[in-house]
């Protein structure tokens, strides 16, 4: 099967829009949040080499180099979605007529819950990172691709507001309260500001325009 | 050429982070919204059929046609933007050697930036009436895919929020200051409201799961 980022958009489209259960949410959002990081290494390298930004070049080098890592890691994401809400479907799937089955089905579903937590959690942490980074190219940044940068902080926020409804989700089927409550702490420390950050960074861009 | 939607997503996002200008802020923000309305399509699909839902199944119906149009608009967008932004920079490089010239290289500019400030508009639309289409897949939906429809609102959000600047830049470029005072009033028209609708979904989603 031909993994999901070597599929075209029309085809990744089609198939979120499809009867099937994946591509959904989970994928949207981290292509979001992949897509804000290539934002930034576009507003990079729109940037470096230009005689006017030779002062930030060096900065605008690491900010290229965390963009593109982070996009690796979210570009991974999309597919890694798609391949853990497969593993939870098919342990909803497991027989359950004999005590002995019922309780190793639910063993099953809790165990892939929280890989299923872990997932967004973690997609919801990179989408924050793009956001900061964002931030920087908006500021730092040549002034020809501040709506790109301003673009990209968009587009990581909203990656980072869908992994966290991702988060919701997951974890409200989990038994492991303990489990559960510090991932949902760590999501809360994630999301903390976030909505003031996007407002205050597209006023920033707005203004430069 | 390939087509922009015929490529893959890992091709469109290398291109993104690429030196070419294009694709750029605007190509993502149609994207956003396409996959806001693709998303809206999939809690249709899941929700059309379910005996529990067979009250709504009309409406449902009516909104999947709905969103379905919308994903087609907003895919071609993905194209429209890298085509008017090219031949937005084909018009800049034209000869300005002589006052004829440079008249005809001016005239030639603004014309092309009337349409792109008319791209990204389009799309703001589009991306707003995929955020009221997914108010009604959250309330009205399967609640099985609640957090789908919340991710639809949030991409059709960010898609928005991005050809909104999109537009501040075109329209920053404009002499004809009535066609753009007219285009920023119509912008401005399809913003009003948006912060609060998108913070009142995802609280709605929040609820729910």
């Amino acid at each position: 099967m031909t993994d999901i980022q070597n599929k075209s958009i029309q085809t990744f489209l089609d198939e979120l829009a499809s009867k099937s259960a994946t591509p959904g949410g989970g994928s949207a959002s981290a292509l979001m949040g992949a897509q804000g990081a290539a934002l930034i290494s576009m507003a990079c390298h729109l940037t470096i080499g230009k005689p006017q930004y030779t002062e930030v070049e060096a900065q605008m080098q690491r900010l290229l180099e965390k963009a593109e890592a982070l996009r690796a890691e979210l570009t991974l994401l999309i597919k890694a979605d798609i391949d853990v809400f497969n593993r939870l479907m098919a342990a909803y799937r497991l027989p359950k007529d004999t005590e002995a089955e019922k309780s190793a089905r639910s063993e099953a579903i809790q165990a892939i819950l929280k890989d299923a937590t872990e997932v967004p959690l973690a997609c919801a942490q990179a989408c924050r990172e793009v956001m900061a980074l964002s931030q920087i190219a908006v500021e730092k940044g040549s002034v020809g691709v501040v709506s790109d940068a301003g673009a990209a902080a968009m587009s990581a926020y909203s990656g980072l507001k869908t992994a966290a409804l991702n988060v919701y989700i997951n974890t409200g089927g989990l038994k492991d309260r303990d489990f559960s409550t510090a991932k949902l702490a760590e999501l809360a420390a994630i999301l903390n500001g976030a909505d003031e950050s996007v407002e205050a960074i597209f006023q920033q861009v707005k203004a430069k325009l």
